[in-house]
């Protein structure tokens, strides 16, 4: 079977950029998929993503060469990465786990082609007796106010020491020091469970009940230092109507906030989705 | 053929009263052909709207006594109208016209079942010269800052003496004073070209693409002394990518705004819609 | 805690119905809390469902008596039902278990409020073993062409024994016979991974994806004899694109999947579904 | 201000193509502001289309010269446009109006960039007389059977006289006739008031609320020989219910028609289609 590699980069947008990566990956004999790119003329960014694979079954070391002498003149951010090298992605959740039972689930089928480096929750393993966890560490991590630097500290030991690429926030309720956000950005995902920035603070649901909206949403984002405001990835809505409870919308929402969750991790371990600024651009699959 | 009714009631909530609405019906000869109700235990208010025939063409003057004697002691708000009874409303614009021109274009098909009592807009007539007014009074009101105050005088002058049931704000840029916005409480609906709460103040789309949103939404709401504040009757959302330039945000939200409008008079001049606290009730369809 | 009931009924429509069933709750002692009624004009028949509590924690089965003597006269279908007596719910499934793992994960979470009357599957135990089945009956029942007749003898029977008020096909990947769709009308869920009647026969997905459409959908309906073509209760749709090859629209018709089948059991579950000749009366929640 | 140019291009899929693209565009002294490509490993063919400006306002003759000698050994099907170079359109219409209006208003807030190059109709222009045509050519062809042969002469010769690019059956209400649904194959686009290919034939409306489905949809698609089976360029859905009468679903499908015609020929004017066998690939805004 031939492998199918994705190169990802982002560069200071300047004439000869696709030119040079798609002349590098034919002299490397590489034939492409599918190409995306996208200057945004605000930021004066460029951004691409291709996917190709190699003729003859080719050596991939001379594509990482050629790649990276065609680079170099635009100070070029770039990944290379074939599709069977899976991202690492820890697992962070609390005492709601329908968001680590969706991700175990669409792991668990290939949906989300993924290695689980870990699960991380302040919740002991009982809590999820109905969850399959296998052999997949299980750190068990309680906090309280007074221990929270100590518990960030081995969140952060576990992560490193897992060599996880990604770390997901699968509603996890705790809120993440400035120190660990800094740490995190750019490869950590959370899911808001709100429309943000519709209604930011404590119990989204109940403002929106209170306010009588017709349409509640989730907002899957990276994180930065402000926890909920980072650079959002992707969202989605149901609509609701006055007969909705705050309880028919904590449920509604439940569904919202998985599938907006999954998708936003399924972009990133794709490398689909490009930091830019306090955005983002995410490619289509 | 035979004329369709709507009864539409509410009050505060006790046992009984569906029993009574539809013990009246029944007794003057009506036959039920749709009807909903809801109680709201946290306002603890009741709801309800019932369609129905007059059986052998009788005469609606009975059903309207006996429904007047079963709703006295529940201290009843109601209405009964013959659906052929048209609303009358009027359309107050500016210069972005597609709300205008959509609600005319359902109005000439029939899907929006009213009468047009008028047009007022701070700008002339030839703004709108690709719009056909036919013979329907036309009131251009300028307004400076200066003069808003008599503006308004002529605004509610031309509402009041039009026997408008309903005032519709169809993109009309001016904010309306607390005065007027209280006189027109429960009978004004504003198109607010976001997703309410998400960003309110000036230039949403802008506000929007700033913060690289994947969705972006129009809210559809009675006008209370807090113009972008009151009750919300209807919502809708669009998707969005970060190839959307604010431009094609503004183009996207116009058809958002268009749709969102329409169905919020829809549901209003089918007695569908009930005020409920800072809130709505709304009867589908 | 004040206990909440359901009454559904319907009957050939005539002028009354609605009178009659609210003055014997009335007179039972009972608050309406939630009504929908609904006459349709072409079938001629009515349909209603009302939610009500009883005042001072009173007997119910006057409200029974009361009902029993007022439907009398309508020959009317009916049933009532207090909220914490739950409906029991038999799932079948195959080799994929999307359907039924989301389904396990919903009555877990309380949100669909039932309780589960046992697994049929024609696969063994082992297939299921990153789900938790606790202690719920779980019956193999192994299929070949000739053994077809005995098996769903043994379903049959299991579904019988077990008093299960509704029968879902949870992606159960084997043809019921007709006689089998008959024993079940009316109280048998199947989920079609199309959007009926868009794609029928064999590999939907595929012919979707051969045809360039732009959105695939799925439906779930009652069996009837013809199994895919029984009333349908619920649909939804996805929007896909020329980059989806037809793994990945089998990957986005899982979600679709789950989501209808889950919505339509607990339409069911909670007495607002009413078959309508070949269509169904679903009162939204 | 700098002029934006698309250069569109498909050909057998072979390494080298973006390669080839993108340098003549860099040595022609262009900066690639948009580019998206697409090989599909089924047909074996290759799409993209690249936006981009001219550096210094260089000429354009010298980017067609460099693209045509790059494109040469991958016999490519290209074309090269300065956005500001709009196509043509001719719209033919019948007597539903709401495509039509609704084409008509987003051309002239410019949300449709094209040249209108005139209106054909079997009905006369009073048919119309609350939409503004101004100077646009007005063609009126009326058709009966036995004219059919004819009147598809006259809409053939006023096409070809025109000028246009693109044909657009704004709910045309006519079937064309083989012989010019083959002229007319890839740059005529129609509209069909169903979620095609779930009801063919006449009266879809009727057929949905016979099956009761609960989701209503519309296509638009290029014409090819067969009327209602060309590939499809683009579709939407709309929720119904029970309550939603045949008029209902003609109503909310008439919404679904125009925004589904409108985003369609937006695709096609801005170069984002192309035809790949029975389908079509179409890349996003």
């Amino acid at each position: 079977m031939v492998e199918t590699y994705i190169v990802a980069f982002s560069c200071k947008n300047r004439p000869g950029i696709v030119a040079a990566a798609s002349a590098a990956l034919f002299e490397a004999g590489c034939n492409i998929l599918d190409a995306q790119q996208f200057d945004d003329l605000e930021t004066g960014r460029f951004f691409g993503r291709i996917g190709f694979n190699l003729i003859n079954d080719a050596d991939d070391s001379l594509v990482r060469a050629r790649l990276a002498s065609a680079f170099k003149p635009f100070d070029m951010e770039w990944s290379l990465r074939a599709q069977n090298q899976k991202r690492r992605v820890m697992l962070l959740a609390s005492r709601w786990d329908h968001c680590l039972a969706d991700i175990l689930y669409r792991w668990r089928t290939g949906e989300l082609a993924m290695e689980i480096a870990g699960i991380i929750s302040n919740y002991p393993k009982e809590t999820y007796k109905h969850l399959h966890f296998s052999s997949m560490p299980f750190h068990y991590f309680p906090v309280t106010k007074e221990t929270k630097a100590d518990q960030e500290a081995r969140i952060w030991e576990a992560v490193r020491t897992s060599g996880a690429d990604l770390v997901v926030l699968a509603r996890y309720m705790q809120i993440l020091s400035d120190d660990l956000c800094r740490k995190l950005a750019g490869r950590c995902i959370n899911i808001h469970h709100s429309f943000l920035p519709g209604f930011k603070g404590a119990k989204p649901y109940q403002q929106a009940h209170a306010r009588g909206v017709k349409i509640i949403g989730a907002t899957a984002h990276y994180v930065t230092g402000d926890l909920d405001e980072g650079p959002i990835i992707e969202q989605d809505v149901e609509r609701i109507s006055h007969r909705d409870t705050p309880e028919d919308l904590v449920r509604k929402g439940r569904d919202i906030e998985r599938r907006v969750l999954a998708r936003a991790v399924r972009a990133h371990i794709e490398d689909r989705v490009f930091l830019n600024g306090a955005k983002t651009i995410v490619f289509p699959e």
